[in-house]
């Protein structure tokens, strides 16, 4: 016993360097599926680690970020960006800066708005720094950047209610912002709105340990928040590569999807209640912490994922699920895509219960990394394997349920599910088999210029579009399909040498129409924002964006919370 | 491996007849936590079979229903129900009926509208019958009845759409109905309301068999998609009492909770999309079939628990658990409330991935069931246990989930948290666990009148409510609480010889403001109905109620869609 408490102290220290340790792995003491010492009892197994970083986390006070830190971008005018070594070419998600005109209504700051700001904030919380408004004014990827001359922090509910109900009267248009680690320029001003940052807003309200129930501010950090649970036994239902930045109103705000998905399903059925503040200043008290409560309309879900644009969210009220300790990873190849999809139903059957990640990459994606990212290999041998499949299970005993992924492993190898595979015995094992899924973007980006599309399909037909993008783009471009195959989520990337109208021209529109034909979403679980307000027809019929377009007139008739985003401009009259 | 297989058969055979088998329990195999035999092999487990039923299933034309075949009730003034033996008596929830006016603005029914549905439905599907129509217009519970005198049976949306359209010009009231089992009157028309009866539309549309994604009519009966799923491997993610009459369309209409909501949560989480009809006759086509898509607001969360006033759901997109072959009961005695709190807390940690129920009974309903029903037994011995919990797992793998669970409950007992507990060893008493929690209800009924209140609250709160109302009723009244803990959902009982107005009002308002006052929810899953429209102030806010009211008049200006319910009338000028 007292050696298991012993390896277990280990390898909770130990997952503080997961990320010194990636690339180093080490797959000597793996097991391979089709070793005899499968069967074996494996010893210890892996305990909880980060498990997937799609957007490596960033803060700004303590963290690398390669973008950021290593590289200018001049963008072009089709937003492209250029690095200083004209090496490393950036130009995210594949579309266009939408472009947009200031809405006239909207009035401009004058002196007495300030002073009014200073008389109810008080002096600091009234920033007119031009430093700290560059980097506000600027999204995460240095893609969109406003003009706004005014940053505030409320710390109360009641503050935001004062600015929104002055803001309201005097049509001053605003966007609340978060960490601002949103990829969609959904919370940086387009132009001079008045930036509300939420950021002051960061206490614990109160934690029901017998239900796992969270109150708190809409301002505290993602990790804080699990830091803060950690202690208590419990985690975030929700864990996202931005967690040291990103702030959970954001998070609700933006329906964030992140890494825990597949196991603890979306915010719409974890958020138990939120407290919000409409344009006119009216705090709207939705702050429920039941998980029944059928009293009229469940209006806190207009406020998760209308990114910032019905209302401010000031607090918020969460089921958190209890910590598991025990996390096993395997990573496996498929002979083709429909193995894959049938590994995902059995895993779901078999797993059902601890399945915590099914992550599926092609032969093009893990050979994207291992050509351009260095000490990554393939723990497989060299094989003509086409796709590979990341199970990762996260349960409450160790010994159960490492022998219950074994015995599922063994069983769909010997039904021809799996070609091949191994199981990671330690954290070293584990980080490194992660780290081919997480190192495709990374890899992309080395590769030269990179078209990235994040899709919601239907699992049996999301390898298609991989296809038919490969046969329409040739030798012109290499086609590499990898992601969330348990949510239905494709990472669509087109790799070419460098940045190429021709290129784009024949993946856009046809990337958006075929997602549209097949019923499937343009934004699996980034958001609109600015990005995409005008594509939105793509995943949503005209009837139900016109009822978009009533509630945000409703609920905001001046249209100032959030301008020019989520919805078309033409609905809103702002072209 | 034969014997296994034969036993499976065995066991899956037995579930049929499992409610002829509660009333003979067989405790003499199972295994008593003290027993030296619990550390042992125990042999089989019990398979899945209906864990619990809080309405017993009713269906008109297969089932016995006790209220309905066996007494006539003629209603009071005050809505109770006195049957012919004068025995027992029914007044549920304790809610005296409101008072209701018919709003002057809507229409009444001529010969040409009755022309004009015969033209767009065909003859048939105008229903005129009197027969038929006594049975639409009157409750479950026969405590609400209507005096419509036209049901339309469309068989697809654009016949909804067509209908409403026609409603909406003539400011003709309607009210949509599926399985007719709701229990707070929102589903049968206060006054001459034209019923759009769903069940024609009752097509299975497809399901996805790798992300378990069912797309269905809105009139299926959930027994039935039950059925069809079974055959694939899955389930549906909520069952209920009445799943062989209600449909799909009402439970998501009114966020049915249900019997599996511990598990897999709220229809908030697991519907993927809706099909509904506006008042205008706009079909909002929101039927997705992705777990992720933030592309917009996700307006289908307006139409999940509004009951039908905001539009009618015509088709359901809905996640699928994968159907799980374990699973195991314990029947167990706690000192006192706390222990039941901290059991809790430990079974979500330490049997997270498996929980499927966690209820709880004080030492008062548990002697209730004794009393009054017969050939039940408690299987514990007599004692001094004031508080009762029943645990339920269900996971994919019978020998590893039996171990887990048995590890747990022997941790538990050495902890203190358990005084005495025994685990079922096969179906016969397993039945016989649940039949003590499910009789708490018949049990009830036999013992005279009885003031039903189904409430959510902090379970840390939940028994000070029940040990309140004992201090304030002193001897005149029975008070019993049980319900289901792991959500928090208290049923709180007080039972009387007869019912007494001096008593009603010593239980009401203070009910509905303790609850209040503890921000808990005066409905947990049931709705708002026509029973408590006006009472939705005990549980929400003002200012939410008056956007609640807005997005109302938004969708629904005129007021024709289940007028009367959900919310106050006041604030749809209905007084």
């Amino acid at each position: 016993m007292e050696k298991w408490r012993n390896t277990h102290r280990l390898l909770r220290q130990s997952t503080k360097s997961l990320f010194d340790r990636r690339s180093h792995p080490n797959f000597q003491n793996s097991i391979h599926l089709s070793d005899s010492r499968f069967t074996h009892n494996f010893g210890r197994t892996c305990k909880p680690f980060r498990p997937y970083l799609e957007h490596q986390k960033w803060n700004p006070k303590t963290c690398f970020h390669p973008l950021r830190d290593h590289l200018e971008y001049p963008k072009t005018s089709m937003g492209a960006c250029i690095g200083k070594s004209g090496k490393i070419q950036c130009r995210f998600f594949g579309s266009v800066a939408t472009k947009t005109q200031r809405h006239p209504s909207f009035s401009s700051l004058n002196a007495d708005d300030i002073s009014y700001f200073k008389e109810i904030l008080g002096e600091k919380n009234v920033i007119q720094d031009e430093e700290r408004l560059s980097t506000a004014n600027t999204d995460w990827m240095r893609k969109y950047k406003g003009s706004s001359k005014l940053l505030l922090q409320p710390r109360r509910a009641d503050e935001v209610s004062q600015i929104l109900k002055y803001c309201d009267s005097r049509c001053l248009a605003v966007v609340p912002q978060g960490g601002n680690t949103g990829l969609v320029g959904g919370s940086v001003p387009v132009f001079d709105e008045v930036i509300i940052n939420t950021g002051s807003m960061n206490n614990i309200i109160s934690f029901d340990k017998v239900n796992g129930i969270l109150v708190c501010e809409a301002g505290c950090i993602l990790e804080n928040l699990a830091s803060f649970l950690d202690n208590q036994g419990f985690i975030m239902p929700l864990d996202l590569g931005a967690k040291g930045s990103c702030q959970i109103g954001g998070n609700v705000s933006t329906n964030a999807g992140g890494l825990r998905f597949v196991r603890y399903g979306s915010l719409h059925g974890n958020v138990l209640g939120l407290e919000a503040v409409l344009a006119n200043g009216t705090v709207l008290d939705m702050l429920g912490t039941l998980r029944k409560d059928n009293t009229g309309y469940d209006l806190k879900h207009l406020f998760i994922g209308s990114e910032g644009s019905l209302g401010i969210v000031t607090k918020v009220s969460i089921l958190t699920p209890p910590k598991l300790s025990s996390v096993n990873i395997a990573f496996l190849a498929c002979k083709d895509y429909l193995s894959c999809q049938n590994l995902l139903m059995e895993a779901k059957r078999k797993l059902g219960e601890v399945l915590s990640a099914f992550e599926f990459l092609d032969k093009e994606s893990v050979d994207m990394v291992l050509n351009h990212l260095e000490g990554v290999r393939n723990p497989l041998p060299p094989s003509m394997h086409n796709f590979y499949v990341l199970i990762e299970t996260t349960g409450s005993d160790e010994s159960y349920d490492k022998e219950k992924l074994e015995a599922f492993l063994l069983r769909s190898m010997e039904g021809g599910l799996i070609s091949d595979g191994v199981l990671a015995q330690d954290i070293n094992q584990a980080s490194a088999f992660w780290r081919i899924r997480e190192g495709v973007a990374e890899a992309l980006m080395k590769a030269g210029a990179v078209y990235k599309y994040d899709l919601s399909l239907p699992v049996e037909k999301m390898y298609n579009l991989v296809e038919e993008i490969r046969t329409r783009l040739g030798q012109s471009a290499e086609v590499v399909g990898y992601g969330h195959l348990g949510d239905g989520n494709l990472h669509l990337n087109i790799s070419t040498p460098q940045y190429d109208d021709n290129i784009l021209a024949q993946i856009e529109p046809f990337v958006y129409e075929w997602t549209s034909k097949h019923r499937g979403s343009i934004s699996a679980e980034h958001g609109l924002g600015l990005m995409k307000a005008n594509k939105i027809h793509y995943s949503k019929s005209a009837e139900t964006v016109q009822v978009m377009a009533s509630i945000k007139k409703l609920l905001d008739p001046n249209g100032i919370l959030n301008p020019y985003k989520v919805l078309p401009h033409s609905l809103l009259s702002y072209n």
